[in-house]
């Protein structure tokens, strides 16, 4: 039974009250909780386009219209796990490592309690801190990545930490374990053919958009399952993967992307997995439009509360 | 021979003149026509983003691209049939219940003289009216409903009226012949396990998004024509059926839908059908971004007067 | 000293966390406050234009910007006084009147325990009930009605309640002490010559925008103040009081208006009033651009506090 | 008695029905009428942004908000004149010289028969051929030019029609009686020296904004009805005169013009001139933002039709 | 070895400097490159809606988003060949034929000296005298056009020139090899049945939408490649090829379009073809949203840049 | 006679070519220039919206409009002096103090050889290397700052370096003679009371805007004249001095601001003054609409240019 569940939509309109995630209540425990929702309203990483620090905001927004019943996976998320909407971490605008450590810090007692957490960018950077504090508790994570980007330059402007060398940061400091980690959706053009070497130099399996679309999506299930296994998984995903059509509202468009349909589709067939933390990143809304990457962003946080009610569900049912 | 058709576009400027449906003549009348064209700016039904007031003027606007000859269907519309822009039903914002009855009132007159209607609306609680009114002539009618949500609440905030009730609503009022009825495009998160399934205990075949992506569009479309069979139909297209990046314009968008191109081989693969009515709802300007859904929503409803015509046109053939 | 004040900005950005009224904390509470923000989310009362739904929301997220000492007035706002973002009252979009039965309940136990409400509309129907809960506490009020309206038609389509009649109602019911009462800022065209004439003949004063730019705003600040007198006051402030180009998000626009500048000097010249309570209404986000239109209803709110606060630096100068 | 006048909107909601202007009858007549409202949906003469296309189509949209007693000037625009939305003259986009024609070649009948014709632009080049109708009728006008551009190039790229060289053009033609002549607005950067002084050197009386702000608008009106005197005249407003804060949607925006209030005064300070034609020019809607600019031409349309009813109220009182 | 390649994006942030396409040197030479990228900022010849004079302006800016390497062919575009920004051709707005000939004019030098031309429009009327600048060089040309219309109108409103009537023009003045010539994405309704047969009856392939979307990628590729053999060839892409969902910021947007994957599989699937010249073109940055289209657009040209390095490393590849 | 000198629009149209400021030649030169104009793409200073990297961009692309005659002070730029648009200065966005080292390592040369660099931001942190690379040239400077805040905060969230703090570090590192220094525009709520003393306390003179706007623009002009005197003097402008109406298309907006008019008089005010550098700030092109913010930019650029040439002259003219 759950603690904490989200305002009924049935009777009070979903345009009104204090925004949080899903109308959940917004309580700054650790307490009588599954999961928490929290935003990291950050973006001095951004290296184009900028405004992920106003992402949680735009998520919140429109996120009063979800509804607790997960239809495709067919699970009533409030009959298996409670959570809350956090809030947001602490950040300094303007400084990185600053932030990493703030972000780090006051992740980790929610991670050691045994929340799982779902983060709201904030720009791809502050991926790398979150792993630090949930690796911190878990050790080495495996990874499953969706992106059109890898992220794993080594460096850009002559400095370490941005939102294009997470990866390369986060397996340098033993983060994650490369041999059970994945990338998934890169495309476009690149500096140079070795990029993509570059991501699997470091371990990583890499599927590009190109590859994965061959593929289909019941196959691209497969191949991250399979590349997973049992071990702890830490999914990020980051709002390019999906095509701008869909997702016009993130920092580095490419286009020919995966549809929104598509996105779905694969983060739910993560069914199972065991899941130590998500997030998702890189929303901008001073370039979105109507709302529709705000939305796509809130469902994909919702599939994730979703999985983590699944996998309660399972195990009930299993007993 | 057309009484009445639009202006010829290669003489005269489609930016040009008093805008009326893909500029057709604005004329009050019953004679002499086959369909006409009618506005029902209302959107007191709205419960989440709103504005679908503003519908018929958007479509009336975008309308001017569309030209008579219909490749797809290979028709010529007015080498069969006439039609005309009626203008709008008059309707009081603010009062659902009131609205209701003029939009039947106003209405019933055309429908009588066998007129077939083409709805702009509007958010989708006018269909109850509508179906009102065309019910009221033809007996209890066939619902094909392209849609993202089922519309069949029992009550909203303790209130029976406004669009999420409406095909509830409908079967309670005998209006609907359930059983030549269906339900197309259902997605996105619900209140409880119960809603899909209150639908298909009012009677309803219901497809999902997802069931209905996986079937594709050739089996869709056999699965409509099946269920509806001979009997009367009226046709109501949400536009929130289609994907977001598609119909950014709506009220309460759920990402992962169908394509614009989907939608349109959906419609025209309703051919032969033996129609009553249609409309096309839930276009919200303000929401709208390039008049992309408003478009698509012009699009609709000129596949519906290309099913009229070439319904005439078979006939004509036949004799 | 004040139980309940902002977060203090130099310490977390103003972009971060859950969105209240100028970081105020959310707190359903009427005690050890003197103030309360309260937003009505309501516009089933608009004509043209709609959207105000979404007004609390668009004010609350920009209002972070607001900071504690009001230079203008020289207060610094929480010496004074205490106050919390209450949330948003309970609306039925669709349902006037029940609507204004929920506004007006709701609202009135913190009237009556001597708690100062400034709501956020909201369309400008919801001052009725507004004014019903605070009548009923302190019987009729004078108004004070900042816009470019009279609001005072007796009936639109044959209803007698929307956004266009709530002063003649407020004055049928005896919510306003009508000699005590000023309207400023009707500009723009009318039905007819009677239309100024009626507010007038129900007993308001009346300054049109091209009289009160004119005499200027002290004079106009002089007029307003000698009207009030001593009566306990409500003020209203329509946002279209102000020109389109200071305030596009609204839903009756009316060009050749106040500027930005002039209106928060006309509402900090209200110093010392007897206040009873404040709204600001008419603000659409749909239509607003870079939330210029919501920054300006964020700082009126803003001034509405720093009045209150002020009245009770002066009393305890006094003392 | 007016023959024509607006649909009532305390009846039928202004969203509703086919757009035409003020919601007038569109008839295609020359009975019955005093003033028409005609479209000149022509932009193929603008040099920089471009747009003006569609700019008859969203004045009219706007336009339904205007209603029939214009309270600044104290008249009842229908007890005293009568007219209609005529709709749009034809055009040929891309080719100027083909266009002209059409457009005086359209026009004259209307002139010739005594209407005053109010036409909504379209670039500043379609100046010209109104004004080669208009003058074929009354002989050289008087020319009242509200603007932040003189538009008196000699030729732009080696060509001699575009909206920067009407009013030289009109000069040499002989339409424009330039010692009755006067421009009001120029600001902004010139190519040379030269450019006011050949504005001058033509004839015209030229006031720039600057001077006009110092002036005040009372000088302003005196040195305008000075300068013209009895003669007949032409008003012609482009919508850069003032401020792109007041109006964004046009094509070569200049900072540092009049308010929105300043311009209404101007317009209505020109009661009793001997109108023969309006034109109001250069609104292009991809550039309006929530219909602002719209609006203010609008408003500057009814106020021509208010200054044509105002002569008619003078001479019916005179009687 | 390049003579001309872009700025290092790692060592200077890509949202800096002057913008060039994909921050390649603004050159205006002929020598030493193989490709040169150039504006053609005119949109005098659209019908409906306008502005592509901005669209040179808005590729580049975007493009800075383009890196070297292509890694969906496999190439480093300047380890084959070396290209510049040559700026845009001279045109004069207003004026189409006068344009056409400064078009022709100032383009043919490069062509000449053994440029290849990637043009970025401006409406498609441009093409016209691209086609003659490049035919003069080459002898008739076989196109390969993706667009949603055919653009093979004889006339428009009694004028010969305008985006719609580019083809038969170049089929009329032989500067177009037919036999040799596919047109591909053609859909939405036409004036009549015999729109789409007159292509056909010029000699054209035509391959609509809905034939191509059935086929799949893979056989459109193989009919193009068929079509147009060992002829020399331009390439002519209409942005409106695409759905409004991709590419909403173009003139006649016709919903049902192919996805932007499938149009840059499509575009890669031409390589090896014998090229003497590229255009993508309608593309209208006032109607675009987030820069979604112009990123398509950019991309577009990249793939061109991307065909003509391949052809070089497959010639260098064979030596 | 001027070395360097802006296309000639007359000549080709201004929407053509790539963009530079005012279409000046794009020249990395420190020789025969009297100015260069200079962006500085930077923005991790903010610390509320945030985009200003784009400013130089947008202002670039809009600055196509200004022309070389300054009309409202008699003087034609390139009569007296020659610039060019020098492109960006390095920088490493997300790193502030990297970033302030490579802007003034790359500004000194230009100041070292007597040219005046005109600047344009980014956010307001960049007037801080600025002033440290002028005087590091000149010695300590008086500083005119029009702006809505004094930007004298101690520091924020910790740390020394952002948008909020740049005066008071130029105060303590002796850039800034603060004697001679004045600031103007100050409004908005404040942190506490002592915050606009804090400014006073270092030794500014600070105007508020309700102070300035009472005196009146020509009391303010001789104000800043008389506190400057004859000292070497920087000039900053920050974009959110001007009301919100007229620059929405800034980070931390407050209403209640100057006009353009007004803030146009007083730059212009400002002629004779011994000018050393400008600058021209906080321009979000996310946040702006339809360009107006950035037209307001680019003339406030253009009147600095004008201030120097107006100089020259006068020097010239006295000789």
């Amino acid at each position: 039974m759950a603690n904490y569940e989200p305002v009924d939509s049935l009777e009070s309109p979903r345009f009104s009250g204090v925004r949080t995630f899903m109308r959940l209540p917004h309580v700054e425990t650790t307490e009588g909780i599954d999961f928490a929702i929290i935003g990291v309203p950050f973006d001095t990483g951004a290296t184009y386009r900028i405004g992920a620090r106003f992402g949680p905001e735009a998520i919140r927004s429109i996120s009063a219209l979800l509804r607790p019943h997960n239809a495709a996976l067919d699970v009533s998320i409030f009959d298996y796990c409670s959570g809350v909407d956090f809030g947001d971490l602490p950040v300094v605008p303007g400084y990185i490592e600053d932030s990493f450590k703030r972000i780090e810090q006051s992740l980790f007692p929610l991670v050691d309690r045994g929340v799982i957490p779902i983060l709201l960018g904030g720009d791809h950077s502050v991926t790398l801190p979150e792993l630090r504090a949930v690796a911190k508790k878990h050790g080495p994570l495996a990874l499953v990545q969706f992106d059109s980007h890898t992220d794993t330059w080594d460096e850009y402007f002559g400095r370490l930490y941005n939102h294009g060398t997470t990866f390369r940061r986060g397996v340098e400091e033993g983060l994650i374990l490369v041999d059970r980690s994945i990338q998934v959706g890169m495309r476009g053009s690149l500096y140079s053919k070795e990029d993509l070497d570059a991501a699997k130099s470091l371990g990583f399996e890499v599927i590009t958009s190109i590859d994965g679309q061959e593929m289909g999506i019941d196959n691209l299930i497969r191949s991250i399952r399979q590349r997973v296994g049992e071990a702890k998984v830490f999914v990020s995903f980051d709002i390019d993967f999906v095509d701008p059509a869909f997702a016009p509202g993130t920092g580095t468009i490419e286009v020919g992307g995966f549809t929104s349909a598509e996105a779905l589709r694969l983060v739910r067939g993560l069914g199972g997995l065991n899941f130590t933390g998500f997030d998702v990143v890189e929303l901008l809304p001073p370039y979105d439009r109507s709302q529709i990457t705000a939305s796509l962003a809130a469902n994909i946080a919702y599939e994730f509360i979703s999985l983590i009610a699944l996998r309660k569900k399972k195990i009930a049912g299993a007993q």
